[in-house]
């Protein structure tokens, strides 16, 4: 899979939406780069195993190139001891609102308290349905990265 | 394919070797991460693509785990945009000696005028049938390794 992806990401406000989630997965990963320019992930997500590589994103930090790969559990559990240090750990829940299905990710360990939701878009212009326990726009914010909490972890902001 | 990869590495000392090869191929290739404990290689061979990782080498420099997949041309394509800057520019050749198989890369652009020879090896005791236009040993040489030379090509050598 190659494509441009067009996200936008958002706060999330309460608990409100796990009551409404149809599907949530542990998702452990790590980067064998973490430079934004060019990310390398390697993720495990239930008992699958993926690699990714994104480029820089747009300067409105909507779209971004990425190509990504299925790869096996063992050879993802492989290619995790190579990665740099501090690793993401999280439950992806996936939410229907109004024909649009928010991925919201709760984070564990050093991330623990941070909750977002990201909803992946056709174009740049297209209009967001938003629900009521969705919070502040982040779209853009390095911050919220996976790749930057990593090395910056929530619990640690000021 | 995920594996240990044991190799020796030897400097040529003359072009003999072109008239015994029974195979040449161009090679480009660019690195999403030249760091050796997470090395990611995108690299171009005549009409295939590939991605490789690499982890460090253990302390004699003959072994190292390697994971490798075969990408489209394409996908390499837009893979080496994203790649730190200094590309490796090389023709391969398989050169057969005694029932082995030496892998000889004559570089070029900065690393003009630098050939290396590299043997696959099954164990690290195996012995090397060596021949005349083999040069000195210089496996474990981190001045060798492609992703060194990327950044300190063999022009700049004192």
């Amino acid at each position: 899979m190659m494509a441009v992806e067009i996200e936008r990401k958002y706060l999330v406000n309460s608990d409100q939406f796990k009551a409404l989630s149809h599907k949530a997965t542990r998702i452990t990963q790590g980067y064998l780069n973490s430079d934004k320019a060019r990310t390398v992930r390697v993720r495990i997500m239930g008992n699958q195993g993926f690699l990714t590589i994104k480029g820089l994103s747009d300067q409105a930090g909507l779209s971004r190139f990425e190509w990504e790969k299925e790869i096996s559990v063992s050879e993802a559990q492989a290619l995790l001891k190579l990665c740099e240090s501090g690793v993401i750990d999280k439950t992806r829940y996936l939410v229907e609102f109004q024909q649009q299905v928010f991925e919201v990710d709760e984070f564990y360990g050093d991330n623990q308290g941070l909750i977002v939701a990201e909803l992946e878009l056709a174009t740049e212009q297209q209009a967001v349905s938003k629900p009521d326990w969705l919070g502040d726009e982040v779209t853009g914010d390095n911050r919220y990265y996976n790749s930057t909490l990593m090395k910056i972890p929530y619990s640690q902001w000021a």
